[in-house]
């Protein structure tokens, strides 16, 4: 671990939840210079935090007094159904906090923050890596190494606290991608909630089969039905949070599913089903490796600066294009496209 | 590579296809002491068998009739829609032979053997073992290693094909699963095609969503979507030669989801959903483990006789209730409940 002895402007960081995302944000956030405190509600995550060296505690409303203290960024990393009860410890211990989250949907958690501590400066974030596992244990410092970082881009934003927890997202390996908080929901509810919702009905269906079709599941079943292992709680919390979203993603998934049956029955045909989703597995996967570290010469970059009119609706823009934010000078934001 | 220089009685195998599967056959059973050769109407891969030190060739005509010569055990390692054409040659140079087949669906294949060359003494066999790569390159001696083998156990098999074929799948490392067609063809549309049906659905609902979906598709998406970047034509092939299963494994899916789509919309839960199919991982889970090499000092066993009246019967109801075959004496099965 790299030792801070000195408190680098700006750079500290206060997390809330010691789980996998909040335990491996403690761990990648020190290694990158930044001074790190947190707190959990969890005994055995707080334990292993202290053992491996963190200043960490267990009580909420402290670690809180002290980030109002030092004006360091706080982060909620904690399932959304604790947000609420952990900002009311924020709106009495840190109300005028800079404040980020680690939530995977943006839209809930900024309706509580307006509702229980507006004047907090809050920035959502959503760090795009997880795992089925959770807990301190399963952290690691390098566990958002390359993952996609949103980092809220609706129009308000403060852009200090904006910078900085973009500043984070690439101190700890993630590229930052910059969108609003309808357009992340909407797009949460496709690629992730989605998921977790047909890897439960796939389950399910397989199950169905009785002892021999368990006995036969191999990769197509163990892949396709991976985030069924997940705590059934955080699941749902997350796909019920984002309800209008993940209903226009379902409703989405029925329409092709009934357009595959139907093709089914009447022609015996799967082509259009099987083709277009090839198609779009190869766009998927032509996105990953555009994520890859770019060579700058051959890509087109651009500047923004946050302090100018329309930056936000800038970078939102960037965002629903695919472009991500590669570098930070003060409020100048350089952008890959 | 172990060498054979005697044949060893009943061991001499005939492999037609040396792609994924057939190459790794054509691997597996020659370390394990099989006398091994092979033919495939790619160039290349028939060149990288060759130069591996395979006795293979591009005749599939000529291959054919060597096994016809030494009673080989042929089996069919190419797709579901170019089996009607390698019968063709087996009807004219093997009509007699002992046959099996590695293809993902039964039925089809069991009649097209009933009308293309009835006298071939045919027990169909399905190794679930795959990736989304293909060709000879994909293949190793190890694909099979802790797989599960299904061998076709309808009624009027002959069971000295039926020993060999299990014979072979054990000495691949597989378990061998015991089923009548049918019921392997409605366990594998539940477990492996619905899976396929599934992954394009949600590979396309994501897509949908745009290049900021598509940067933000992570772990559940990656996942999920997998086995879309498979050969769409296997799929389809697969998918469309099992239709009327996995109709009825489309309509359970789209139940589910239609009442989780419901279930969402009206109360805003989706407990039920998310919580049937973490049962269900649990379920696939705990069939894996039991799996994995058993202390049978601790596990039900029983001898079935497939000399005797209704031992196949027996079978498949052991394989309906997840039960395998882990050892053959002669024509006595050790079977594992």
């Amino acid at each position: 671990m790299v030792s801070t002895p000195d408190l680098v402007s700006g750079r500290a960081l206060c997390v809330i939840g010691l789980g996998l995302i909040g335990g491996s944000l403690l761990r990648g956030a020190q290694d990158a210079g930044w001074k790190v405190r947190g707190a959990a509600t969890s005994g055995a995550d707080v334990a292993a935090a202290r053992e491996a060296g963190f200043d960490v505690t267990s009580s909420v409303e402290d670690v809180l007094a002290d980030a109002a203290g030092d004006d360091a960024l706080v982060v909620l990393a904690v399932p959304l159904p604790a947000v609420v009860d952990v900002l009311a410890v924020v709106a009495r211990r840190a109300p005028l906090c800079r404040l980020t989250d680690v939530v995977g949907v943006k839209q809930p958690v900024a309706a509580a923050v307006a509702r229980r501590t507006p004047s907090a400066r809050y920035v959502g974030g959503h760090p795009m890596a997880g795992t089925s596992a959770s807990g301190w244990a399963a952290g690691s410092a390098t566990l958002f190494s390359g993952a996609s970082w949103v980092v809220g881009s609706d129009d308000g934003a403060d852009p200090g606290v904006w910078t900085q927890v973009a500043q984070l997202a690439l101190d700890c390996g993630a590229h930052v991608v910059p969108a609003g908080a309808a357009d992340h929901d909407a797009a949460v509810a496709r690629i992730s909630h989605l998921a977790h919702v047909l890897a439960a009905v796939l389950a399910s269906v397989g199950a169905d089969g009785g002892p021999l079709a368990m006995a036969l599941g191999a990769g197509s079943f163990t892949d396709g039905t991976r985030v069924a292992a997940s705590r059934p709680e955080l699941v749902r919390a997350l796909c019920e949070g984002n309800r209008d979203a993940l209903l226009e993603a379902v409703d989405d998934a029925l329409g092709r599913l009934g357009a595959a049956r139907g093709s089914l029955a009447s022609t015996g045909a799967l082509e259009a089903t099987i083709r277009a989703g090839h198609l779009a597995r190869q766009a998927f996967d032509r996105a990953r490796e555009g994520a890859v570290p770019a060579d700058t010469e051959h890509t087109d970059t651009e500047h923004v600066d946050l302090s100018t009119g329309g930056a936000f609706r800038r970078l939102r823009e960037i965002g629903r294009h695919g472009g991500r934010v590669i570098g930070l000078q003060g409020t100048r934001c350089q952008v890959q496209l």
